[in-house]
């Protein structure tokens, strides 16, 4: 294994561009041969577009329809308590846009009228006190980039290969720069009892999401969010308040926030009791699994996203992340994971936020293996699926962080596929 | 004038935030008065929302279908070559959401076929080459974060105060993440002749927008960009693929790009002769003004967003960057530019993006005199409009980055005002 600098990255980095060439660059002598151009390419020359104010709110080219949130049918039983998944192999870099932000729901998107939204902080303090929104508003704010993964995402795969493409696999995770207050500040407004040691976060949707936040964490780095890539949450974020539980399972990230109980215990809410435990194999479940461990997946070449050609120079891409701190680094195996060669980076490298890492290779046309392993700040390295099923079995919905394998075919084609 | 550390940067923060009850905190003692709350904010609660899966693509909540890109009507001829205006006063943090980024086009949007688009570098090259989509995919690329800012905004104000709000005055910048082959990779492909000196680069739309680059930026940092914030470019930010030219003037950006021809010396096109260069007093216009000058402005509280209350804690927000590198500091005035202190910058701090600063104060209910100066990193502080005046007249259209003033008036009200 290749001990990663920061100097054999960028030697990679150049070297793979300047090797484009030998591999067989795709672009072609131009002048030499007019009839490269395609028929249409003068067309849009010739007349004048669209003007200026016809989409006061922008939307994506008509040619990109198909990347969009994808829902899988079989998976609920109902569409108000299900989810739809973000695109990860139509995208790059780190953020992802607002509209292709993955949902869960427990009871549907509420719509919640902005002037009648309150939230409330009660129990364990010294003045319960009731904000408006405007009220959170004139609080100090900060703005952070995080992840957000739902605990489920991955879930499939505890019983082996599943679904075919990332958007499946790995697509309740999205990235996003929030603003918002510091739950401390609004919680010092308030003022804690000495025995306030847990908090009641409670959403106003049908389902009234409710779950148990440790009073550490809550004073830690917590936010209350209205604001997500600058503008306003979206409904489906829960709109216009909801609670950012930095590196922890999305469950907790509750939308529509209206209420915030202190307490001196957890509440075994259902969705920290019945759901969003972790089955083992004695019977026994874990419970308050809350920080999502460092994982990462190879988002293109991926089974949505296929070569479409036969060798030659190829740009591997994808995402890694981790609850714990900050991904240090990135392994990617072409071969199932028995030499791993380290991933360059790429992108800012925020705490508990996505990183975006590269690998460029000259594909031979062999059949491979694909595989991205994480380390993070803590020292912790991504495990095996067969790691992990070692210890958890597999009686587990949540918590999947295993690596993930795409066999490439000969034809350029790829799936998902188990290899341990 | 108070010396800027992160030390007090942070003191302040804190002490806003605990100041807040004495400043008068808005929140409500809750439980003590049931009818603090509104009679709809169980509503949501009771019914199940809007199921997943309804929007692939998702949209704003109805209740912020006021956050849209505006024109002004007598602003320009025909919409084809007009403008439109990003909300900034509706915005937070530093990333621009793509629905939102302002529009500036020449011959409207053109609506290019991915298929069909054809990117050729030529001129004074060993080998000219012609790229498809495709093959700038299989280029590495890169991630960064840039503003990209309209020579032309504020520039209605170079005769006084002129627009009444941020969006009118400052709204042709956005900032978000774009991912593009650095355009070095691409020149390397092809070669350059030694007397290479500028490029020309030409836009596929009806306006076959051109613009010369010197040979040293295109070399540097600039980009050829496919991607922002994740996702494809929007159509109306040059789908599928523009120049990036960082910290430079955004009609140099140039979008649907689809030439690239290497030459000895710079082209004078229409967009960097007619327009585009700054006539002075003296009859002489500067030409090739291509960096974009540190600059600011106050988003919130401003003409658009005027404060609901007459006195109390207050969270003065802007935005602030440079084409010259980072912004080292952020100062605020209250008066009119007679007393300044240093803002609070928070979030990542890139080079030649977008940073978003905030200062908190207790309003005493006074009518005050709203400023904020921009520091780089290369020790420039931006300059007030009337020194700016004394150097440049006030014949220019471009490169206005003078000091702006907002007067808050007593009924929480702001007005577009000149203070010099």
């Amino acid at each position: 294994m290749t001990e990663p600098t920061e100097k054999t990255s960028r030697r990679r980095f150049l070297a793979g561009a300047a090797g484009l060439a030998a591999a067989g660059a795709t672009a072609k002598a131009a002048l030499a041969d007019p009839n490269n151009l395609p028929p249409n390419v003068a067309e849009w020359t010739r007349t004048l577009g669209e003007g200026v104010g016809t989409k006061p709110y922008g939307v994506p080219s008509k040619y990109e329809k198909d990347v969009i949130r994808r829902t899988v049918g079989w998976l609920t039983a109902t569409p108000e308590s299900s989810v739809s998944f973000t695109p990860l192999h139509q995208l790059d870099g780190i953020i992802t846009p607002n509209g292709l932000c993955f949902e869960r729901h427990h009871g549907g998107v509420a719509q919640v009228d902005p002037n009648d939204y309150r939230l409330m902080i009660h129990g364990l303090v010294d003045k319960p006190l009731l904000f408006t929104l405007d009220d959170l508003k004139r609080f100090p704010r900060v703005n952070k980039v995080y992840f957000l993964e739902c605990a489920a995402n991955s879930g499939m795969e505890w019983r082996g290969a599943q679904l075919n493409g990332a958007q499946y696999t790995h697509g309740m995770v999205h990235c996003v720069q929030y603003t918002g207050v510091p739950l401390k500040v609004l919680l010092a407004q308030a003022g804690l009892k000495p025995n306030a040691k847990w908090l009641l976060a409670e959403g106003g949707d049908a389902a009234a999401m409710t779950r148990s936040v440790p009073i550490e964490k809550a004073l830690d780095d917590c936010l209350v969010a209205y604001r997500m890539n600058g503008e306003m949450l979206r409904p489906e974020q829960g709109y216009p308040a909801r609670l950012v539980v930095p590196g922890w399972e999305g469950n907790m990230w509750v939308k529509w926030l209206r209420r915030l109980k202190l307490g001196d215990q957890p509440w075994y809410t259902r969705e920290e009791t019945s759901k969003y435990t972790d089955l083992l194999e004695n019977g026994q479940a874990r419970k308050f699994t809350f920080e999502m461990d460092a994982k990462s997946v190879i988002t293109s070449p991926s089974p949505q996203a296929p070569l479409n050609y036969k060798k030659g120079f190829t740009v591997l891409s994808g995402i890694a992340w981790s609850g714990r701190g900050t991904v240090k680094r990135v392994d990617v195996s072409l071969d199932g994971g028995r030499n791993w060669r380290s991933a360059r980076i790429d992108g800012p490298v925020f705490d508990k936020a996505l990183v975006r890492f590269y690998y460029e290779f000259d594909w031979n046309g062999e059949e491979l293996l694909l595989q991205s392993r994480a380390m993070d700040s803590t020292g912790y390295v991504q495990p095996s699926k067969d790691d992990l099923r070692k210890i958890r079995g597999v009686n587990s919905i949540y918590h999947n962080n295993g690596i993930q394998t795409w066999a490439l075919k000969a034809n350029g084609e790829l799936e998902n596929v188990e290899v341990g």
